[in-house]
């Protein structure tokens, strides 16, 4: 085990406790808070290092880690312009395992193998789980992954395809609860991704990679289900920020589906959204974020907005983007039906990003019944 | 349509005769030789543009196109150390519709659009089909995709999606067939990228971009259908060359599949590989290439060898890459299958360059009968 690694210091936004990463708590066991990593060295700018994908910025990430990558991070940045204004689409898809979680999958690993870890448990309601198999199993430690049984089949049996041990749950609850507690009975450790700093951590990459290819966005839609890509760019763009590299933090909007709103009710109090539970995005259905406040204060401080979408939205901004050619699940789609909402308001010389989290390959049956129905 | 563009000179290789691309021939109308480009004006570095994907190399492939980019390229380099060797994989399943034909098709497409056309014929077994689909549909041209009835479903439910016209032939010679009859009847530009030149010119980007990561390969291993990834790769090294960036073409090796050999045949003549024939690698089913000479030529000048791999070692090789992490379809194990037949023959300091053709979502029902099966 790497004593340095070991030695990392988490704390507890709530109750301000600390603890070592050695120790292994995927909570706050006083309070039952998520847990942060304690700030690293401040940088006076972007380092970038020798070695491949995210770890290319291992020293903004956690510098003592393995760099276990298979290629994760460095997508494309794609321009659209439409009725005169800027939309850069991030193409988190064109992961190795089709989505933006191979990013925090990567440094999880990292971290559990400088631990000298040999068995995680992982719970995911999809992406997250296939993410988390492939790069266990590819540097040698066995994954056992907590699903839904209703989660899409293409991804149980990517889990299966890349080594994982399946489990299934009866709902995503269960899945969280069995995850926890064999971890617990077995000593294993639980990296469950919507808990996990490090998961996070790694997703300030995405905002990295947008300022090294010049582009500074004003207005930034995230889809929102645990928060954790929203914190992670929220994070990356504060830092550049406080290098003094970019001259504002951008907007950081928060993108819900219907039915799973948890930031918008936080915002807009008693006023309720119409009630509608959205199908289409599967990946977004988290309940209860652990993280809810830190999204909030990241919303308040960036000054976003926050935008909950449905089914007939998701539907036509699927139907568009692949007009466009580009290749996304559905709940991929969410972030450009909220700019739909909103893009009369937004003035034309305002660049606006997007990620597009998931790849289309993974849920083809979904794309298939939009698609093919016809115009 | 652009003039400078409709006045580019091709050229047959077999019987000299030129003409000019805006007559549209796709292949010699005198000998029925494959047409080349002739070249472009000689470059003494690697020029490097603003413009994304295949485009930032635009001054290299064909300077005055429209950059109809969706991402394409810039795959990461995958480092694997395996018994003291280092091997570079190449991870071309990472590009937008989830293969190498995507740099192919964003190119063509670009020709075709700087030409003026609404409406291409392209046939194939799969994955040039969908990318052909997906790049024309996108910049606003109708895609008629011809392939047989047998390709795989997830291929030809990918055209629909991408908003190609699909239409079936009872074999590969069939779809062949209808795609050209049906576009000298209808006067429809016909891309078929066996024979396309600008297709086979967009993959010498592979070899660039391996060159501006620092990596100079000694043994490359490419996987030969029609060969049009082989002769890309090989005029991208040559130019290197040319350029005095590197000291030597590497031995650029090609790889067959049983029951499908073209090359190794026409180099060993009589003396026959076993017979059987390849189900899994259903990417490399191509009947008569029609630039097996220049794949020839190619192979003698940088002293590369055949080599012929069958079902069986192409699911050992399977297995072995899904251990590392790398999320392939079947046809894409045969390069690594190859490198195994001969690799203690291969001195340690040798640098060996594999490119991963096809993304494992493509051939799923095949990936999971080989991997589930238990080893």
């Amino acid at each position: 085990m790497s004593n340095s690694l070991a030695n990392i210091k988490l704390f507890c936004r709530e109750c301000r406790g600390e603890y070592f990463l050695g120790d292994l708590h995927y909570r706050c066991p006083r309070c039952g808070g998520a847990l942060s990593i304690k700030d690293l060295e401040k940088k006076d700018s972007l380092q970038v290092v020798e070695g491949r994908g995210i770890f290319r910025y291992s020293r903004h990430l956690t510098p003592d880690v393995p760099y276990t990558t298979l290629g994760e991070g460095r997508t494309p940045l794609h321009l659209i312009e439409e009725s005169g204004r800027k939309l850069y689409f991030k193409l988190e898809y064109l992961n190795p395992s089709g989505s933006f979680k191979d990013r925090g999958a990567a440094l999880t690993i990292a971290v559990a193998k400088g631990l000298g870890i040999k068995e995680i448990n992982e719970d995911s309601s999809g992406n997250a789980g296939t993410a988390m198999a492939l790069y266990a199993r590819a540097f040698g430690i066995k994954p056992n992954i907590f699903m839904p049984v209703n989660a899409p089949e293409n991804k149980k049996l990517l889990v299966k395809l890349f080594g994982g041990n399946l489990i299934l749950g009866r709902d995503r609850g269960e899945a969280n609860r069995l995850a926890i507690e064999d971890a617990d009975k077995r000593s294993v450790y639980y990296v469950g991704h919507v808990w996990n700093p490090f998961f996070i951590q790694a997703l300030k990459t995405v905002a990295y990679e947008v300022y090294e290819e010049g582009i500074q966005p004003d207005e930034v839609f995230v889809p929102v289900g645990s928060g954790g890509l929203y914190l992670g760019m929220y994070h990356g763009f504060k830092e550049l920020y406080n290098m003094g590299l970019i001259g504002n933090i951008p907007r950081m909007h928060v993108v819900e589906a219907a039915g799973y709103e948890r930031v918008y009710p936080a915002v807009h109090g008693d006023e309720r959204y119409p009630e509608e539970t959205s199908d289409l995005a599967d990946g977004l259905r988290v309940p209860g974020p652990p993280r809810l406040n830190e999204v909030l204060e990241a919303l308040g401080e960036s000054r976003g907005n926050t935008y909950v979408v449905n089914d007939a939205e998701i539907i036509k901004a699927l139907k568009k983007l692949y007009k466009m050619g580009l290749f996304i699940e559905p709940t991929s789609a969410t972030v450009y039906a909220a700019y739909n909402q909103v893009r009369d308001e937004i003035e034309k010389d305002r660049i606006v990003l997007m990620p597009l989290t998931g790849s289309g390959f993974k849920a083809l049956d979904k794309v298939m019944k939009v698609l093919l129905k016809g115009d």
